[in-house]
């Protein structure tokens, strides 16, 4: 088996974190559980580019134990945890190339070594790897793919649109059971986390505005609220702005809110949502941190420029002393605060996400030959297996529709 | 002018409920101002089977003060209030050819009246109107028509389905705006508000289990929390039960909270989510209200079936004695409890699904000859436009965003 | 027996009542069959001036099965329901002496027709009998009292202070299970539910300003967020300001406030908590309501002077146009708006307090001569028996610490 | 100067820590300079035992700024910041006589190394200065003290008691503004915060179970259910247990919440409010944290006695295998959650607590020979004016009582 990671010796380490990743992932132990007794993967070939991380590595075991062959790299030179990777290798004969603080040099080669194993089904996290493979030819063998972000899947639909793309890909990102805790439930959690961990603040008491009311804008500002914060929310769309305020939150715009806030939370998917204007207006003690995917949402060269002084006054925390002596504090240089400052999702968050990776593996393989080469969602008896199995991990026994219910709301679709 | 009402002389009375509502409207209300000086629906023609409320009032008072002549039924025949209609023929020429308490032959009656002004424009609520134009082929001279509720679109969808639809119909109830308010937030407090009327009970502490965790389902478990309630959900579909879950409720099966419930409230357009055998569960003292559409979803002929006596112990509150003495009480005869036992949805419910309504008309008229014979959502840019009528009348300023931001948001779309 | 009622008649209705209340008051049910059994009142002459309504006639039946001979006045002219009062009379031989409706004078002689039973136990709302009892020298026979309300016993504790209180009065107001339900949760609801039924506007997205943070302003806060309102409280203390505050609350003082709510709710015991000057900034359609126990909270005078019309647009919705057009809701003449406009607390609210009165009244008679002429307040082991009644009747079992738990938390108050 | 600490280089990096806990400190920041001004302490002897943080920092820089002379030792041989340390001696004349990791001996010798400066006010935290004075006989020339917490204000209490006290001291822990901020905002934060750097678990969908509802419980219990959790609450007392009830929290025994629950946080102040008993009866994967004062709350030795293996998994988690497989995790090693596994209260907690110190010595000073040899509560307008002071800091205006109001508010009082 062919592989290239930092130290073989971190395996014991790592499996030690696969276990306590497995706790907290109890929908896909159940689905690894039947996969590897019924091996439904048997003998495929699968290259997947994902961060190396404890969970990818219970996904990765899961697909191993149904039967295939796997060659993994990452998905971000930063993100690999090289005892997992050890793991992986040692453990589960997964052929790994990765390790952290990767060069740019080294991250495409490590991409470039999965196809030396002729992968028939890829898995991406991004769009790098579906991309090589069509501006270089190498799809022959493809007989699918998944991508896990919304990054990836927009490059992917551009394809499709173009016609270029050569297989089908389904795309992870958009399942009911991924996006809900995703974006809202693991990142309103994590971002606060992220914002408790760099700072130690108490939330309670604290004017906190959250720019963009999108689910990771709703997570958040929920969750600020649970913990006794008065939220303010600024968004763009009068739709969402109208929900928010439905809601109880109070809505007006960055210009008002700037000179209100004590805690600013960006997760509009735009730039500069914080800008220099709205800097000059903040007062002395404000702290902003960024829950967006890109580091463009708070103008950060901006405050910079701004500042007669900078230091780090703790871990992540950056104060910017502005020419009249009020502070200014960036949390992670404006960077995804969860990931930066604190440990991003939860395994449990994962679970799902992973779960409906595994069952998405095995229906593009069972159904190989029959799909386009189309961007697919996740099928929805998948996206609804996987909660199930979530919700039979918890205990629970949801409602069961009787003969007479399941005709009855067959009729009313039909308007009879 | 042609009308046929209760009573003319109700029609001060009527105009000063008018006033109340229009107070509750102000987004209908600043669509009524812009309508009345620029007259674009000048000598249109228009016939409408809606509820002859105080909201449906200021509704048919905006379209004539756009220039439209219109003719009114109603859509329920126990929902008139015979003093807006009275207002409506005394003070705004409307011809109203409704009252509280028609048999069935004067609804149907009051119905084929409207045609008589050969409307061009036909606005209804449930799909009565459509079908008898359609089944009597009285579509000639219109050019299209509007959609109030889920059971006419429901019907609209099928005929255009089967090919036999004639005109457009733009379905209201699928704006953002409408839904928004009418299930969530409109239905959500009404609902209670019915079951205390109709009880007094006091919510906090008690054990509250909500059947259905669609919008109105959520509105309902949602308000009910608010009130101090511990409230658990019953739901069938594994997606919704998973995302109760997330927000903190109990998720069980309708078997395991039938025995621990003391209000009940049914949200699922299911016939049964209460039958005979949860019934047969149940505390004694135990509550059972509907907040769905029909009065089907709790098996009232199989409670009383059950009972060895029955009385009315408050209005609306049926007391049912089972045979070993517990007491199931009963509310509105399992009909909706907002509007049976409370005064249904608050005029702010109205005003945004109202406001729908007439910029709906307007688009219609403008675009006479232009939309295909097809079931049409409301255009995003009017949901837009009422959202923020709404918005702006609360004196609220939302983001907007800079050249950059937009052109950011573009490039964002394309992959780029 | 002797008595003073509306109409005989009346009793089968009252009896219903009677039923009805008994389901929600389960503690009360449950001491009142302990009592039964004992008969641990048995000849014991009973005088009480209360509201005469269907909770306070599960009481005095409570009392009757306990072996009471029972006199009953009503504690205010209005408040008195005649069906309740027939029914105490008819079934369980009651000497009532009260009806809706009463004069003053009537009033005063029904507490004087109370006196010819010369009665061993006095039972208060508000201190008139007492009062009368000490003036005119009538409480010779009296081993001692209750007194429902915080009024009264600010009266009877003047009393005590100057040294003319000669019996024991147990002070029912003071206890956590009376205060936590009738101020915190009872009006909380109920002030609300008020609201909704004199104006049915929606809460959502409303901003609602809360006068007062005592228990009965946090209370009606905490459930307008939980309708979807946005609060803001307005409070003199700082240190209840400063609660509110980590609650998450808005906290202003009036005048700011008085420009941006749309629904005014006072609980704050004083005068003039919304004045002249600040309806003057109000905007047009502001709701003005009073929880508070005197309708001198909101300057209604005022703001009539201040209107150029007036008007009644709902039941107990009163319209005051200001000289510049803007109109402002007064509902309930600024009386109590839960007793005024709904129907004050639900049974549930009084189980509680009445569970202590009863077991309250037990206690006195069983430590008569031993009690000083004090005002007391209801021992802890009763009201700790209350809430677990309460706590029984609900299903709950709560943790019962173990002999070594009992022993530490011995251990821990001395220091040890 | 005199002192004893670990690294006077340390001290640059310790002013850095006191500047960013001055941003969060704002009432005591105001006092400072207030007190820099006034110098109401000139040339007074202040001895104190406290935590040596940077918080703890603040306050001597104040007291010292206020004019007195500062000796400090640590009340915990763990929890010295020796950067503070350093920093205090360098920049402020503080001689600190305190360094992390202390021997039993060094710590009671940096204790009575205090004593050379024969102190005229002593400050303390546990009670062991005041302890260490009155057995030694050298309160001389004590004019009075402070104690921050519960467990010294007991062992005061019972030297008052027993008549042997020498010197008033005022209980800062019974302040308010202390109490509200500390036990339910500052611990229901700072618990959740602990347990997510130990676990990064998700709260929302775990059944979450807070054992104790005093003031620490009903913060976590609030905190959890603001992040997604449903919790049950497990509590002794009737009275917490309805009110939990009252908020719509499920309340239940530990026998039968030990079944269900994720994840279990104690606050009882009671040892074994989870025992062997109960942990038998828990879930594969349960999670264990306490946020008590002492390590008794779970049965530590008890559980790692069930177990047949034991392993660290993360930092602070503690995963004990039971003879069946199932594994139980317990956090910090029972240990108070917040401070063991997280950073303990935030900087606003301590603002709020340490302004009722810093004013509470000027009282005791400025009273010196007046007060009597008792335990005081901080008086009640220095708790105000702390609150009034934390209100101002955040830009907030209360409302201001008129003449009028305040004159009626005594009337009141006096049942007039």
């Amino acid at each position: 088996m062919n592989y290239r990671i930092k130290d073989i010796s971190l395996a014991d380490q790592g499996k030690n974190q696969l276990e306590w990743a497995e706790i907290h992932m109890p929908a896909l132990i159940k689905i690894q559980k039947d996969l590897e007794r019924e091996k439904p993967l048997k003998g495929v070939r699968i290259a997947a580019v994902l961060h190396v991380t404890k969970e990818t590595g219970v996904l990765m075991k899961t697909l191993k134990l149904a039967g295939a062959d796997i060659s993994l790299a990452a998905s971000n030179p930063l993100s690999t945890q090289d005892d997992i990777a050890a793991a992986l290798v040692k453990y589960y004969d997964v052929s790994v190339f990765a390790w952290k603080g990767e060069s740019e040099k080294d991250y495409y080669d490590n991409i470039k070594s999965l196809l030396e194993s002729e992968p028939q089904i890829v898995m991406d996290d991004g769009g790098d790897l579906h991309a090589f493979l069509h501006e270089n030819g190498l799809y022959g063998k493809v007989f699918g793919g998944t991508e896990e972000t919304t990054t990836g899947v927009v490059r992917l639909k551009a394809m499709e649109e173009q016609g270029v793309l050569k297989y089908p890909v389904i795309a992870v990102n958009n399942a009911f059971t991924k996006y809900l805790f995703d974006n809202r439930f693991g990142t309103g959690q994590s971002a606060i986390d992220g914002v408790l961990r760099a700072t130690n603040i108490l939330i309670a008491g604290k004017t906190c505005v959250v720019a963009g009311y999108g689910w990771v804008g709703r997570g958040i500002a929920s969750r600020l609220r649970g913990l006794g914060g008065r939220v303010i929310v600024v968004e763009a769309s009068p739709l969402r702005a109208l929900e928010a305020v439905m809601e109880g939150f109070e809505v007006m715009n960055m210009r008002d809110a700037s000179k209100i806030g004590d805690l600013f939370i960006t997760a509009t998917g735009n730039i500069r949502a914080i800008s220099k204007e709205h800097i000059a207006n903040m007062k002395d003690g404000a702290i902003l941190a960024n829950a967006g995917h890109f580091n463009v949402e708070i103008d950060v060269e901006g405050l910079r420029s701004m500042a007669k002084s900078r230091r780090i006054v703790r871990p992540y925390t950056e104060e910017n002393e502005l020419q009249d002596g009020r502070r200014i504090y960036l949390l992670a240089d404006g960077r995804l605060v969860n990931l930066a400052a604190g440990e991003g999702h939860p395994s449990e968050v994962m679970d799902l996400s992973f779960s409906n990776q595994a069952l998405s593996i095995v229906h593009i393989y069972k159904n190989r030959g029959k799909l386009e080469p189309k961007v697919y969602d996740v099928p929805n008896h998948i996206d609804e297996q996987v909660a199930l199995l979530k919700l039979n991990s918890m205990g629970i026994e949801i409602e069961k529709l009787t003969e007479e219910q399941i005709e009855y709301s067959k009729q009313w679709k039909y308007g009879t």
